[in-house]
């Protein structure tokens, strides 16, 4: 497949604590699909500086384009605009225009524009901002690195806006057919459809339900035509199955 | 901290693609937290041997112990097992031991132990045998790095195996306190307690929750008085809160 490629950078504690769960990744994957860019790689790493530019010079390097959330917050334990600055070797700083977007946010809402909510102003040199239209403190974007939040509503209104700025692919497509049989059973016929559509993934994802096995398979690609046909074959030798 | 380091690899086009959501490494890193090893690193890789080996190589070098969660199936897009036997440079084959596990397992079930099965018997050279209670085929242990199933109940299953086998550290203890307000009214305040305990990990996590904002802020350490203390403090700072 030739589409464009992502990844994507979690940082936080809470998610390799086990204490939270992470949304944005599930959240953003199926976004990308859909827009035709193709999620390729996932890091989530703590709130480290070392370990946040380790991570995002070798995923910005690697791919078209990353997405990073969490970590741009008032709090001491924020430190991803930081370290974002430091993986490009750039300055940061209060800017003007992020200063005027957090006090027009707080003469809003009736709050102090204190040193901790500043500190949510402090933007890279050279970046762009992305519009939080839940919470007002901004995102950027530095590079082929898009910054977002990691409080679940505010990473999506940033993706919402940030996505429609990216190129695209071909959607990618699929299609899935639920086989409740054993994989073993099945794992021949699955190889030789694969091999008869090589331009085409097609994966199998086993599950075990109430003690019975069974595996969904799903088709995948650009091309609606091929799925459809690959899906006729595939229906063909599991006749039993249920779309 | 110098509690022992984990890493998690996460293999498969489906979590990449948004269509599953991963449910194992919610898991594997509050079982680690209870062990007293610190989840340090994640990465989700799609199932590309290339990818997977370059993973692999450099998170087994970075820490004490690594986990790798799916592709270790019966079907074409099931190549872990290879994939490690690659990353380690040594040969893989299908074992004995392992063999003897499928057969008596498909001998009870009344399954053949056709060509597509025997494929979860191909171990590489030197590892040691993971037992799957739920379905048989084995995961394996190969240096520092534990190859388990994508499947939950099977993936849970191989933790509880392996996790008596590693050296823990202290648990890692936390105490959580909810404050309903706005993060930016009391970074200040969190600064100052974290630099009052510089051997505790203190992190806010913010949240928007029916308009209203709020923070979960939660201490770690593994020093239970001395959470006890910083929790007293942070109290004291916001009465109205409930922990």
């Amino acid at each position: 497949m030739t589409n464009p490629t992502a990844a994507m950078l979690v940082i936080g504690d809470e998610i390799l604590t086990g204490r939270t769960r992470d949304a944005n990744m599930h959240f953003l994957a199926g976004e990308l699909t859909k827009h035709g860019i193709r999620l390729a790689e996932v890091r989530i790493v703590p709130d480290v500086q070392d370990r946040i530019v380790a991570a995002l010079n070798a995923l910005r390097a690697d791919h078209d384009t990353v997405f990073t959330s969490g970590g741009i917050g008032p709090t001491h334990d924020d430190i991803t605009a930081d370290a974002v600055a430091a993986a490009f070797g750039t300055g940061i700083d209060v800017r003007d225009d992020a200063r005027a977007i957090m006090q027009a946010y707080c003469d809003s809402m009736g709050r102090d524009l204190n040193e901790a909510r500043l500190r949510m102003a402090r933007i890279p040199d050279g970046a762009t901002l992305i519009e939080n239209p839940v919470s007002a403190a901004p995102g950027f974007t530095l590079g082929n690195v898009h910054v977002m939040a990691g409080v679940p509503s505010i990473f999506q209104a940033m993706v919402a806006g940030v996505l429609p700025t990216l190129t695209g692919g071909d959607p990618l497509l699929s299609q899935n057919l639920t086989v409740m049989r054993a994989e073993g059973d099945i794992a021949n016929e699955l190889r030789r459809l694969a091999e008869r559509f090589p331009d085409l993934s097609i994966g199998s994802y086993p599950f075990v339900r109430e003690g019975a096995y069974g595996a969904n398979i799903v088709i995948r690609g650009t091309d609606g035509a091929r799925i459809d046909a690959a899906m006729t074959a595939l229906s063909a030798l599991f006749p039993e199955a249920a779309a």
